[in-house]
């Protein structure tokens, strides 16, 4: 277990960085040593990243239930995905997106496991009283992360695509690891029934307006 | 953590309860006190189920990360699907499923994380050292394992139908449970696009089947 670390700290990190020539965004863990997004600790941060209009780019660093994923390289091929999904519903249910309405927050692996599992944790909501403090439900707030094109599936972007809007996929590449794309244009290229509009959304629209570049 | 249990024992009550009038299957858990199911431990019990012609039916006890999903029902919401995924990996990975090649199991929740993440499975295999030992790619498994329908979405179900076939779909309620379906065949009947023989399968012919009752 590595040290808590001091989220004061992180935030005189952010204001002298955001003062350096082309930072548009930054990158956070999809838990901090254990803890998840929606702690309160965590709260000025996101309040001051909403505030410069940067995007926080989530990547899995520590994964849930490390003892679970030792074999078969389960800890990247699972781990991830799982964890981008943990953080994916503690930043909904732990009230983050509601507290900052503008803060754009992008989900790596096309979305992990999230996507895939959002009727589950809809009924949920539905049902259980543990979530009876939530007004809307967790699809609702689908359209409010970004997404990278990570599926390595063809079936599995495209249904994301159609469940959240090509305006809110990102091309990616995890360039430079072996689990990254090998050529990231042609798995857009490769995609059914993508319209040249949407095509250029995710090539390079959407990013340039989510780092200002537009 | 529970006493790890006796496979031997196991054994020796499954071979009485066969005898019974009525046994068509057999339930076990996704992970067997923290002992993933491609375990050597266990192998006597698949080579008695698939003499027997039985399915198994998995479903979650004790999931992975349990510290990590204390809050917001997610050891329901999130550790369910993610153990049935680490529960289909490891009989993939750990040669179950080429070992027992007549062996019928079937997984709850419409698969959990598994279908979502089956690309990811499929380019770890191709690129990983972990998995060199591999001679197909996951998603070529994906028909070896029935579904329920308790995906709680449409889109969910209906990405799932595409990517395994309905004749590898099973009606499921999850009743008596408040996530379960409140009417699984009006969740059949709100599928677009599906054919009356694939309704007809997803509704009790594969069951049947599966079960010896036709």
């Amino acid at each position: 277990m590595l040290p808590m670390q001091d989220p004061a700290l992180a935030l005189k990190e952010l204001d002298r960085v955001a003062k350096l020539p082309g930072i548009r965004g930054r990158y956070l863990a999809t838990n901090i040593n254990g803890l998840d997004l929606d702690d309160k600790r965590f709260w000025d941060i996101y309040t001051r990243v909403e505030e410069l209009g940067w995007t926080i780019f989530l990547h899995p660093v520590e994964t849930i239930g490390p003892e679970r994923t030792r074999r078969f390289f389960l800890r990247n091929l699972l781990g991830n995905p799982f964890d981008t999904c943990i953080a994916a519903a503690c930043l909904i249910f732990g009230g983050v997106l509601d507290a900052f309405p503008s803060l754009e927050i992008n989900l790596p692996h096309a979305g992990g496991a999230f996507p895939g599992l959002i009727g589950r944790l809809d009924h949920g909501t539905r049902v259980r009283p543990e979530l009876n403090h939530m007004l809307k439900l967790p699809s609702e707030y689908m359209r409010r992360f970004t997404y990278d094109i990570i599926g390595h599936s063809q079936q599995v972007n495209m249904n994301l695509i159609q469940m959240v809007g090509a305006d809110r996929i990102l091309l990616g590449s995890d360039y430079c690891f072996d689990m990254g794309l090998s050529d990231p244009i042609d798995t857009i290229d490769q995609l059914d029934s993508l319209t040249e509009d949407d095509r250029d959304l995710i090539l390079g629209k959407t990013a340039a307006r989510l780092l200002h570049l537009d």
